[in-house]
């Protein structure tokens, strides 16, 4: 320890906040430049840049983590949370002390070495998955998982020492979940979708897609998917929308919320629902107080929390009969040869297909969260040291059998399909069932307090359900934790019963399932 | 002055030479990012995220800031300044320790306070403008300019004191040009131009554009322009073209030059000239030996230098009858409707009218030099004190009457048509004339060294011609100052004369004029 500098010894708690607020607001602003960077990067970038996009996010990188480790903040996060004002102040003070702090210990309790030895080894990490999936080469990719895995652990030991490992993983998208927590209502939950899947794929009655696999001409679906999300919330002056090979929404200032999707010609929910979910993340993002701006206040709770305003207005409006009331002679216009002799039922009667895939990213609604929780348990036994590494590839294989009923005919279409590991992103996957479990539950909730809710978004009228979404979730930023968010938003405690609830009662009748 | 810290005190000068380069080519990493920052402001910037942006220029300016002006740099280069290395040195090294040095001891020689000001007023000033040309009011105007020409003497006092100030503004844009050599060029070169203005618009034989004045459809123009920017050899992995209000080129990175341009349905040239033009700009940036990327030897030599190669690549190839030979096929092709019943003859001619007129950015290539020349008169004799700010707009009035003929009507029209003054751009106009006379010289330079160049143009192929830009003018950056390097390109003293005698050879004959 090193003794406090005078200036912030004598200081008291107000201006040492206020000094606090600066230097984060500061690094935010910094951190916007490389988030910039990066939306730059998926979008627009020429070919050729590639070296010299990644020589710039690593000097803004490397600012920002020196932003984010400047040793007169931490003195000053330091005093204020042993302060008065952490126990007495307004709960924006208190929640702000308590997040700065925490994030400035995780910071700085990792070695310099380790953060640029991870940050190196997850990109060519990458670079070896993009050609291990191509060539379905698993030994291509065991290596660098290997180290990435050993790194993580040692990320894991280092930021949060008193946490079981994966927990302190978990926290960087999760904060304060604990994965027993998860293991446990994943446990309740997993019996049942299975069962569920298993109703809907063996019923003689199903739900038929080729509406929407007709011909739907792109300059068409541009015109379609932008006037949606408008209608939806989703503010164009403060953001925009454009194209990239795997979606995301990424945010470069309070006012600058880019959005991104696919298009494919010959299925219309690719663009159309890539959006959906897209500006769901957009709505929240243009939802966080923007007088909070880069303060807790002002930032997102957490990846679950995020993904449930995503797959709120993805599959809980996008998919819904309201919802097509009101957006179908909207699409016809947009498309009269594919859906002139359609209607609003057929159309959403399609959405609802049912089809167990080895690909995550294409899974269906339903069998979505088998995908998400076999990966939870797979990366928790890794970082455990009860999986080796090198038995990953058998392990998903049987896991997969087990859930789905069949057994990947590949790696690239099994272990190695997905990014996340090879980018060192460790505790990520669960956030995405948390974000469906957390949507069905606000969703019952809206529906509780709104008894209008389902007329309102028949007639287009979008504005209450956001309006309710922005007091009860966006509101708060990152100030209470996820769970806590959750249930005084619902009254009630995280329950995994309303997805169950809502993927019943949606996707059975389709299928001729009575509950 | 202080001590120099042990470790550049006791450093041999070639390990010195490498510590200066790779902090030359850190700084160019981060104003690459400034750069981009600027590009998408102006390209996708959602219209409520201006604010936003300001803050995230201001920390990355600042940032690149403090690294030019770093103290252990400054010691380096005055060690380096004094050692062997910089009169042994091979060029790049001599060219590269001089350079660097002189753009260290001017960025240090200027108070803080000083750049922070104008950063500040200028922004404002801009704002300013934007309402002042908008109602067409002066007096909006007149306060901010005077604040911001008593600023910028400032800065000529401090950054280079042993000049005359106006001489110690041109060197930011024209590095070692004098402005009583540029005043005694301009002098000669203006009546010889009213001269072929007043000759070419009351001849009785004027081409006519009614051609180029047709309907032409914008996804078609898109791309033709494409197509035209790849023949000349733009390499669009390595670049983008967008569209913005203002055309221009922006570099983000050694692989990653962006064009933008702005369309109009019922004129050709506004696309096709504007990419021809930034596509000039665009090649040079290309043409830059990237391995010297961030130091002299990789950066582009003068605004003039770089105006030369837009302007060579715009008239003088893409208003050639060779040039149109080739192109016309193209782009009857890609406009059927416009241009069936055209011959290449017929456009290549509407592409040579002459047409005095109030605005700059709208002037043809003749009349253009001349409101060059009348703004760099007026803001040197603003600088030198021998003219009010408040007595610009009668000054300009007056002159404009005195060249064109045509009292401007408004001041929207007149003073306050261009952004440079209100942005602190002082000294940046001459350079667009300077351009001008560059480019003419390389290009009878060129014609001389390959008989075929004209052959080539007509058949499409500009490697040839841009191969001998690439060798002559790009593969040396800034190591030479601008009139030095075109003298070497060209073998000749730098004259207005081929300006001159190009002019009166391109725009002669068609309006019927013998010399």
């Amino acid at each position: 320890m090193h003794t406090p500098s005078p200036a912030i010894g004598s200081a008291d708690p107000r201006t040492l906040y206020q000094a606090a607020c600066d230097h984060a607001r500061r690094t935010a602003v910094l951190a916007s430049v490389e988030s910039l960077l990066g939306w730059d990067e998926q979008t627009k970038l020429p070919t050729a840049a590639g070296a010299h996009r990644a020589e710039q996010v690593g000097a803004v990188a490397a600012l920002v983590h020196a932003s984010r480790t400047d040793r007169a903040q931490g003195e000053r996060l330091e005093r204020l949370a042993e302060s008065e004002l952490a126990r007495t102040g307004t709960e924006e003070e208190q929640g702000s002390i308590r997040r700065l702090h925490r994030d400035y210990q995780k910071q700085v309790r990792l070695p310099a070495r380790l953060v640029e030895e991870t940050a190196r080894v997850c990109i060519d990490g990458q670079q070896a998955w993009v050609v291990a999936r191509r060539e379905s080469d698993w030994s291509r990719m065991a290596p660098w998982l290997e180290r990435i895995f050993a790194l993580k652990r040692e990320q894991a030991a280092c930021q949060l020492p008193a946490l079981d490992p994966y927990d302190s993983l978990l926290d960087d998208y999760e904060p304060g979940a604990l994965s027993s927590d998860v293991a446990a209502v994943f446990d309740r939950l997993r019996p049942k979708i299975v069962e569920l899947v298993q109703a809907c794929t063996s019923s003689a009655i199903r739900p038929d897609d080729a509406v929407l696999r007709r011909q739907y001409p792109l300059a068409a679906q541009e015109r379609f998917v932008r006037e949606v999300a408008s209608r939806i919330g989703f503010d164009f002056s403060r953001g925009r929308l454009d194209t990239s090979t795997h979606p995301f929404c990424s945010t470069a200032g309070p006012h600058d919320c880019r959005l991104t999707t696919r298009w494919d010609e010959n299925f219309l929910p690719t663009s159309l629902f890539g959006v959906l979910h897209e500006a769901g993340h957009g709505l929240y993002e243009q939802g966080l107080p923007d007088g909070a701006y880069g303060l807790p206040g002002g930032e997102a709770a957490s990846l679950g929390v995020h993904e449930s305003q995503s797959r709120l207005w993805e599959n809980l409006v996008g998919r819904s009969s309201e919802f097509w009331a009101w957006c179908f002679p909207l699409a016809r216009e947009a498309f009269p040869d594919a859906l002139s002799q359609s209607s609003a039922a057929e159309v959403q009667r399609a959405l609802l297909t049912v089809r167990p895939s080895l690909i995550r990213v294409e899974a269906d609604e339903v069998t979505y969260n088998l995908h998400i929780m076999m990966r939870f348990d797979l990366e928790r036994s890794v970082i455990r040291g009860d999986l080796a590494v090198a038995d990953l590839p058998e392990a998903w294989n049987a896991r997969f059998e087990r859930d789905f009923g069949i057994r990947p005919p590949s790696d690239a279409e099994g272990v190695l399909q997905d990014i996340h590991w090879s980018a060192g992103l460790i505790g990520y996957f669960p956030t995405y069932t948390m974000g469906n479990i957390f949507a069905a539950q606000l969703m019952a909730a809206a529906e509780r307090s709104m008894p209008g809710l389902r007329n309102d978004l028949a007639s287009g009228r979008f504005a209450g359900l956001l309006q309710w979404l922005r007091e009860r979730v966006h509101s708060s930023g990152r100030l209470r934790d996820p769970q806590a968010l959750v249930t005084a938003a619902t009254g009630e405690a995280v329950s995994e019963r309303w997805l169950l609830e809502s993927l019943w009662h949606r996707y059975g009748p389709p299928h001729g399932l009575a509950r």
